[in-house]
């Protein structure tokens, strides 16, 4: 069971990775690719990490540009699922 | 060239369409679908007939829930393009 | 583990799946959707279903047309685990 | 309206590309992937290609590898249409 972290782990958390900004109960990034289509695959890419993980963000396609935010629903807050997706994501984004 | 609807139009437009609102300058509808594999599925098949119109409409993924709104910046409102997109997605929808 | 299927039990899978047919170690399928776009989105949710078997059928896109081959090549033949995905992938096809 | 190609342009275009081969009436070439879920999104990604190009590919894919094959049926053979979709192709798969 994921545990809620507290800002000093979360901020330890943000530090390991690039890009990835706090806002409330959430962490979020920018995703913007060389056009709509690469911003498609790339969501069914994110699908895959997601129900690999069973844990699910929200995404936002704003043409070439897919916003993604992590938070732990169970946790009220942001647990270790949401920084070990938050990885995975940037692994295939590169 | 696209152009800009009003108020009589749009309602019109609406009254063929069913499940999608007004929002100030966007038309919007909820897509619920039988899970998260299945909305992705559903973005993919939506981001084909975006590319097709060249007309993308914002994506935004809710687990199994696809929010989708549409606009025309060109014109700085709605247009007919977004009431044949609307159809068209209600279309590969159901 | 899977455990290969004899010819008795293979012939009681195809019995209670519809469209499936044997071909040496494989049990085949074909789905032909409305259009193109309909054929990739169809491929992205087998995608998930074989990621969530962790069981990865061999798949054909011929225009709208998508071939399904499914074996179990741990088992040199057909397992269980080749009827339930086909199994599935009925039920997302349909 | 495409035109068949003769053998001194077959070998021309293939010569302006990597790792595609000729076999009869075809070019071929294989993608392997990091795994089947990156292989699943580059079949989406070729898919809007093909769309737009309204150009379709034979994709036959084999867990992480992405067998994509072209022809111009309209044809009896190959064209401009399958080199252009071919560097194309080699263009998002890069």
């Amino acid at each position: 069971m994921a545990e809620r972290l507290d800002d000093a782990a979360i901020g330890a958390g943000l530090g390991e990775l690039a890009g990835w900004s706090r806002v409330g109960d959430e962490i979020r990034k920018e995703f913007e690719r060389a056009g709509f289509a690469d911003a498609i695959a790339f969501v069914v890419r994110v699908g895959f990490l997601a129900e690999a993980a069973n844990h699910h963000p929200d995404i936002d396609i704003r043409w070439r540009t897919v916003h993604v935010a992590l938070t732990t629903h169970d946790v009220g807050g942001l647990s270790a699922l949401d920084f070990e997706l938050a990885a995975r994501i940037d692994e295939v984004a590169s």
